[in-house]
């Protein structure tokens, strides 16, 4: 199996070049993360990844996680690597300084976290699943709840969870029914069971922080009678180390496609003792905090999938000999041509190469507006907050979605060899699955997208999107080398704003038509969104050339890139805004008992 | 885990309605293939299928084959399934009377070979793999070797093997290195590795044949040196029993991805005794006509995971409850409505419907030709060679893509609880990902279509095909209920020519066009194939529908069916056309040095 390299340069080119976040941090006044900084963090922590985490993610497929009477085991190697990320201060890079944080940008910990990913996305899950109860603590914890729950978060000694999902309901959340019945001392007795909990027990940390979705005993039906509580799996002492065992235990763990690494436990309350967080029946929106993160980071997961599978097959074709280049040996020498000469290959090659390359920068737009809807002035974080609105859905479901298809085809890059578990490039496949399902699945993602964001801001959160588009196109239009992108690009956005008009008219006559058309409504986004970013890259390659850069073979192949995904990859729009000018009626007329006879 | 219950109705549709086998089998003399014997194999195959086989399909999944000093045990109840089915007789089903076949119609093989796919793929590869050495020795074996290995094969209870790939070489076989020393006694000794053999070693008959590709020791390099041997496991005594124990040894079986059921073996031959089969040195020649029995096979397998998936994904979908319809609830008594009233999620639930109905069309129209090249005329079976010629890849291909697409889509359609073992629906994504990969990858059938296929006939190949189409939509030119699909077929047809001659005009300069081509036109032809077969389906029950069939309800799903086709997956052909025409360069030009930095 081939190594790992985590891809600094070309996150480099991201994070500078695109989008310029050494100004950026500057602006918002990160005065401590200084290029030298971000510099440090980037070497310091693909070294760890590189070298302490990604020679376990095989080991961790192999050996999942073993239960044992409610006590979870994790595979060789993990608990000590996470000690060691404790030690070195990792969890707290991007947290408040009140409660432990190095207070650098949230942009920072993506970027973090999209190189723990890539190089073992099974274990990334725990401290990652951390980050979210961090951040609904910060914004809805009393003093005392981060004082005393936030503090060992941000450290990395405990870590969190998020526990929504019960038996009979996943998307549905209206109806679940765990229950939190008040007791004297104002805490609550919490009783129900949670299913699917990612990092639900471990051995890594003392304490495990869940934060869990249950009902008090007036509440209204529905989404409006859930609340949010905090359930340490040990509850506190007085002065903040582990006390007693609470009423929380890990029946069983799924028998998963993948991420074998990661505890998915099934999680009984039996009047476990919790913690009322944000106000009672408010639950849902205070958990939108911790799902826009979760969301977020499970766009991550799409690109550390692509990126790995790219890696691994890229080295695999240039190494395996098979069959000769139909234009004329290549490799005379020898019995064979390596299988990058074919055509084809180089098509997988690059589809995995746009997809990881085009979802880091996808994802770092997201994160630099994190970083804005933080700190920026109140504009400014108004500006991010729609912004993220708009792309996060689109993040998602399009990078999951396409770094499926990427760890597919790095897979078929191996033919049957891929197929092998020895290669993990399987593996990678398996892990990569779960990712257009779990914190809202595709088609929950576009409904969002459309639905909420979309046609219930009348068009306000594309036309913010496409604004940007339309900008860059103005400011280009003199420029010759981008002058297809760019007439490209005005007709993505001219056609985009139509498909929405069509669907939010047929929508008020119907209201199935938002379903129908959502999924490939967002399909549709994503890649008009990687044009645009694709046309990015290719006006900065184009300045770096003509500035005579030193590293002008990066930059030529940024271009190669951007060319390849204007003409290969982009025209997959016209299939989508023909599927969805279609109508619902094409999938709503067949009675559900004569889908087969 | 939800029952599979075999498509008997959708099948009777294909063979009787659309393509009407009575009278094919009459025509071609198939004289036992009457209607009441053809029901008896259907319904009799389906009991065995659902009752039997389907079973052990998670059981096979979750045990496994386990090998010990070189002998291999089937999971639990596979080698007892596998005494029924030679009970029955089913192995003979379709082979030559003068070896001890029932000599039914290959077609009628194919039938059963779907039901057995769909119930459990993976035990069904046994069975599978012996169809094609029977075929190979029935096209080149001598009057000896048909009797000692042939009749045991058509009996089943000795089963057969495909020995070609070794760890240097898959697709490329012209470097294969197992060689074989000849014998004073006329027989050769066969010494080299094999890797990946299906059903290479196990415990379910008494003897296994494996079929060979070797190399004599005066053979010229590459392809044209390769010979085909007969290697048994043991060697046959005078009388036809079992007798020594041949130099051929199983090192190890692969951990795999999937087909967990089946043995995927490591095959060491020590100087075994093998005896040559077909003329020195024209071994790929023979293995062709295994070949194409093997890809017609796993082109099953695309219909088979579509299938099942569908079923169980259905299943789901009516029972699952989890929000209500955007239009209103449709369950209002309940906690909320069965996902299937959600617009996409029948979006998923028709689109496996359509490729596992669409691919059962395009299988049995290959079997329908396989039947004609067989016991034809002199120019029917140049007619059905020639079709065959050009569909087989296709089928491979392209039923085997959609099929893993359907798969994912029937995963998807359970959300969180897809990803369980417990569903079997992560099984069914794990067991189908092979069927892109082997018997040639989606690539290499790309090539074979485009290149060998379309380009090396001039188009004829392709003319023969769209001109099928074209007296199909001159005759119905008059049927309104058609028109749509008629001016549309009309469409395709004109365009699938001028994509051919576009990139045959392109390889002529540079013959990397091809390969830069290939899969976009494989897909492209794939999605024009299924609009005929649509269509065609569309027009059937147009008719019966007015002739007051009783099953409305069954033509009406047929047709509701077409239309979802024609709406929301057809639009592909567009994304394929534009990639297609896009050319080598911007494949090509990107230096192997510079994919990453």
């Amino acid at each position: 199996m081939s190594e790992i390299k985590i891809p600094l340069r070309d996150m480099r080119f991201a994070m500078r070049e695109l989008f310029d976040w050494d100004q950026h941090y500057a602006t918002l006044g990160y005065e401590d993360a200084s290029p030298d900084v971000v510099d440090a963090i980037l070497d310091e922590g693909a070294k760890f990844c590189e070298n302490v985490l990604a020679p376990l993610n095989q080991i961790g497929d192999q050996q999942g996680c073993t239960w044992n009477d409610g006590e979870v085991k994790t595979p060789d190697g993990f608990k000590e690597a996470y000690q060691q990320f404790v030690e070195a201060g990792w969890p707290s890079l991007a947290h408040n300084v009140d409660h432990g944080g190095q207070g650098l940008p949230p942009s920072l910990g993506t970027i973090l976290s999209e190189m723990v990913g890539t190089s073992n996305w099974s274990w990334g899950m725990y401290p990652g699943l951390s980050h979210g109860a961090m951040n609904t603590l910060e914004a809805h914890g009393t003093d005392e709840q981060k004082h005393t729950y936030l503090t060992k978060l941000v450290e990395g000694t405990w870590t969190g969870t998020m526990c929504l999902t019960e038996p009979h309901c996943g998307t549905d959340l209206g109806i679940l029914r765990s229950k939190a019945e008040p007791n004297d001392d104002g805490s609550y007795s919490i009783t129900g069971t949670k299913i699917f909990i990612s990092a639900g027990e471990h051995d890594m940390a003392e304490n495990i922080v869940h934060i869990v979705l249950a009902r008090l005993p007036d509440a209204p039906e529905g989404t409006k009678g859930i609340s949010l509580f905090i359930v340490p799996k040990f509850l506190p002492n007085a002065d903040g180390s582990v006390g007693e065992r609470n009423g929380v235990a890990c029946g069983s763990l799924e028998h998963k496609m993948g991420i074998h690494g990661n505890a998915t436990a099934v999680l009984n309350f039996d009047g476990a003792k919790g913690f009322l967080i944000g106000p009672p029946n408010k639950g849902l929106n205070c958990m939108f905090t911790f799902m826009n993160t979760a969301r977020l980071g499970t766009a991550l997961q799409g690109v550390a999938h692509a990126e790995a599978g790219f890696q691994k097959s890229l080295a695999y074709a240039k190494d395996r000999l098979q069959m000769r280049s139909l234009s004329g040996p290549k490799n005379p020498e020898g019995p064979a041509d390596p299988i990058i000469v074919h055509p084809d290959v180089r098509r997988m090659l690059l589809t995995q190469k746009a997809f990881s390359e085009g979802g880091r920068m996808l994802v770092l737009l997201c994160a630099q507006q994190v970083d804005r809807s933080q700190s920026g002035s109140e504009e400014e974080r108004k500006d991010a907050d729609d912004l993220l609105a708009f792309l996060t859905p689109i993040a998602k479901a399009f990078l999951t979605e396409t770094g499926y298809e990427s760890a597919n085809l790095g897979m078929q890059c191996f033919g049957g060899h891929g197929y092998i578990a020895e290669w993990g490039m399987e593996q990678n496949v398996r892990d990569a699955r779960i990712s257009t399902i779990y914190e809202g699945t595709t088609g929950i993602q576009a409904l969002d997208l459309l639905g909420r964001k979309v046609l219930m801001s009348q068009g306000e959160l594309l036309r913010k999107f496409t604004k940007i588009v339309h900008k860059f196109c103005q400011a280009e239009v003199d420029n010759e080398a981008l002058a297809p992108y760019v007439a490209r690009l005005q007709e993505l956005n001219k056609e985009w704003g139509e498909l929405t008009m069509n669907v939010g008219v047929k929508a008020m006559e119907n209201p199935d038509e938002v379903g129908a058309a959502s999924v490939d409504y967002l399909m549709y986004s994503g890649y008009a969104v990687q044009a645009y970013l694709w046309a990015l890259s290719a006006k900065v390659a184009n300045e770096k050339i003509a500035a005579g850069s030193a590293e002008e073979d990066f930059y030529r192949a940024k271009l190669a890139t951007a060319r390849f995904f204007f003409d290969r990859i982009l025209p997959r729009t016209a299939t989508h805004a023909s599927a969805m000018q279609s109508g619902a009626e094409n999938l709503m007329s067949l009675d559900a008992e004569h889908f087969v006879f």
